[in-house]
């Protein structure tokens, strides 16, 4: 039986998942592709931490990339050490020695991707990223290949852990943000410094290679807009469960008549909606295509052993290309052109205000009126708790351009009784036909 | 630009689709595989019927076959007739003639796929079949390719679009089963014969093609255990939505220790579980495999477009292998070995009853000791409507192998106070992680 050797930068969450993969299911990979997965080198920053691991037994545990690349049997390097330097230039040197290459980078790939795919293609080998988004699930290759017949018309994805453990648990739980954030900190789901994940710049890379795929284009993190969670109080998640919806983090991309419009932010999402039911720390990536209608591809978005999954469906992909000396060809993320982007100032969208106001005669003369010159319909007006002088009032929008929202929002922030603007967020549709 | 040719074979719902699908994004697949697609025959059996269409203006429509295989200038057929004579005909004798062939036919493929994959690979052509089961939903490449490193657990489809429509017709709208099937059939999602679906015969053989990718096997239509809905009524439906759950056509198979089960039969399906939410013509496959834990692909299970999506993503990728000069190779439904099933008698499952019974005293207490000489534990009990002098129970199990509850059922009709043990219904755990 032919063996193919692969490399591992990095040993921490997914290698070791991918080395507990390799050793868990070593004969159905045997006998699915005719071959034999041996992991012969491990780069790592600092050894000593792990020497005495048992999956690292007979492994040759290395801090030096040149060991590896010097070793002209490995067949497959798998990159999970993250960041941008020195991944990239681990990886382009493989490249550029024909070795193959999988990746589990996102924030590589989302800044890079093209140039990675077209070292890969001049070098004849292939470079893959399948667990650089949506973790376990299926959904890059799918998108590519299964979908290719569509003309992609949207994107909506669930592609954050953190944001979307901590809003399911704030909605089942009736807990405060803040002490959302700390539980999935103790719980290893959010970092010392959550920045990257609750502010969006997480599910924003992750559009990026959505998009890019998706629309054929080359699309890169600073072409999606961003908000994050962190304005998401309890109230708001209370009121959006009372009105029929649930809050989510969705990363979107839009085709609209002139371009592509790719935010993320959080939205209030119907209850009746798949991607409603997509809870902690699962994700789901929703895609209309103009053939196939809407697909949604759902999963664990993170984990030791479901991110291996992807790596290894990749690596096992790439040994079939070796085997059958195809490597190079079928890849994705090959677009260097540029697509026009639509400006998000003109996407429509119903929203939820929540405003807290002083509880005099008039108020909702003067707010319905402030709405009203900014060509806004209102849909629904519920007024709620009464807190000595003050009221809350619920207001949900017909749908709107995003700039409208924002101009009632200025013009809502200096009426006499508003006291706050407490938040503005868009509510999803559920147009399923 | 190189041209690809391809000849249909049928041109009713999704043979229409097909062509509808290459005229609409013709652009869209040239960019993306650099190749065009020009249909250049379509058989019928009955030219008249369809010579003043738009779609087939230019094409060459003949109810011969021998007019398709005499051209040697076509690079794939599309099989979209159905059936299985002269279907597999006509499959086999493309293949013997060297030419790729891409089919929708479960009917077929649940019987002779492997037969067929193996023709094809001593061919040196592709044969694939992803529109097969669940309509435009990647499913069978993506449970082939990038869950190659799992072992599969389980598979749970919800894989009948007439079924499904017609349980959530009765769950949305209160009306019978008999109302349901009606409007079903108006609305052209139903067969004049329904049992095909309702009896569920059509999800068996989707499962059969589901397990024999997912088990590496050679698993036929004769190896599911099949029950339908035709005992589900409006009553149990009710009372599944009380008590949190919504009834679905599932079409099961499990990895058990000894072999795999399979089976299709109605069930309760927990509210919080995302199959709950796969309602009217949308279809879903959730599949567990020992690494990336569970996974769920969903979207129309039927239709002319989305299967037609579905179909042209396989013909692309085989005018990709065309272009690489490695057709024949990658191909899933290769397996010929049969692996051991597990009886169904001895899965175990949560069991939900409904019974009318006579309203006197006594009565639960002969029925609970019914079930405790069968071994099985009562976690629920709710009586419900007082007709006259009857009495409705609702009895839900703690799980318990099908034997037993085979068991119970036969001494409960029997005991004293019995009318009617009126349906007996799984009921699924939600048991994510
Ligand atoms: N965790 C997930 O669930 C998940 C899911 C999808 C994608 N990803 C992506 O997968 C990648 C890895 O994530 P992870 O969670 O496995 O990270 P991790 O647990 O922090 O592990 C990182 C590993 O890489 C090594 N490493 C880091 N920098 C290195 C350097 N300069 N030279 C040599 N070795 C170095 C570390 O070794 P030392 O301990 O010696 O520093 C450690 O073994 C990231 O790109 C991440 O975005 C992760
Ligand atoms: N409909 C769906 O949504 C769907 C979804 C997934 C898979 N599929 C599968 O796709 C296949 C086609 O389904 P469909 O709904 O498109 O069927 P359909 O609407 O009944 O069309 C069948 C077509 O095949 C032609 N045909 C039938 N028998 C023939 C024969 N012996 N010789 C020549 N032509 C023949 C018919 O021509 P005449 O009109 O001249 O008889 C007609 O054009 C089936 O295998 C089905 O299971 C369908």
């Amino acid at each position: 039986m032919k063996n193919i050797n692969v490399a591992l930068l990095g040993f921490g969450t997914v290698g070791s998942g991918v080395a507990e993969a390799i050793r868990k299911n070593s004969r159905i990979m045997e006998d699915s592709i005719g071959c034999h997965f041996t992991i012969s080198h491990v780069l790592v920053r600092h050894p000593e931490k792990y020497r005495d691991m048992d999956l690292l037994q007979g492994i040759h545990l290395t801090s030096s990339f040149d060991d590896i690349i010097a070793d002209s049997s490995i067949d497959i390097i798998i990159e999970v050490m993250g960041g941008i330097h020195p991944a990239k230039e681990y990886i382009f040197e493989a490249l550029n020695h024909h070795i193959n290459v999988v990746s589990a980078n996102k924030d590589l790939v989302a800044l890079f991707g093209p140039e990675i795919m077209h070292t890969a293609m001049e070098n004849h080998v292939n470079f893959s990223c399948e667990a650089s988004v949506g973790g376990g699930i299926p959904i890059l290759r799918p998108l590519h290949d299964s979908l290719a017949a569509n003309e992609i018309e949207s994107i909506v994805g669930i592609v954050n852990g953190t944001t979307n453990f901590i809003l399911s648990n704030m909605d089942d739980s009736g807990v405060s943000y803040g002490d959302a954030l700390r539980v999935a900190q103790k719980k290893g789901y959010a970092e010392a410094d959550p920045t990257n994940d609750v502010a969006g710049y997480d599910a924003a890379r992750k559009l990026a290679i959505l998009a890019s795929i998706g629309f054929h284009a080359n699309v890169t993190f600073d072409d999606v807009l961003v908000e994050g969670i962190e304005k998401i109080s309890q109230n708001d998640v209370q009121y959006a469960s009372e009105m029929g919806y649930t809050i989510k983090l969705l990363a979107v991309a839009i085709r609209q008549e002139n371009g592509i419009a790719l935010n993320v932010y959080p939205a209030f999402v119907p209850r009746s909606h798949p991607l409603a039911s997509v809870k902690g720390s699962y994700n789901a990536i929703y895609v209309t295509g103009n053939i196939v209608d809407d697909v949604m591809f759902y999963g664990k978005g993170a984990g030791s052993l479901p991110t291996a999954s992807a790596v290894m469906g990749d690596v096992i992909s790439t040994a079939k290309h070796i085997l059958n000396h195809s490597t190079g060809t079928g890849m994705m993320l090959t677009e260097t052109k540029r697509i026009p982007f639509y400006s998000s100032l003109k996407l429509e969208n119903s929203y939820y205000f929540r405003l807290i106001v002083d509880d005099v005669t008039g108020v909702l003369s003067q707010i319905a009126s402030a709405y009203a010159d900014n060509d806004i319909s209102i849909k629904e007006v519920v007024q709620k708790s009464r807190i000595e002088d003050a009221a809350e009032l619920m207001i949900i929008t017909e749908k709107t351009p995003r700039e409208n929202i924002i101009h009632v929002e200025k013009a809502l922030q200096v009426l006499p009784c508003m006291r706050q603007v407490a938040n503005v967020v868009r509510v999803m549709e559920d147009d399923r036909k």
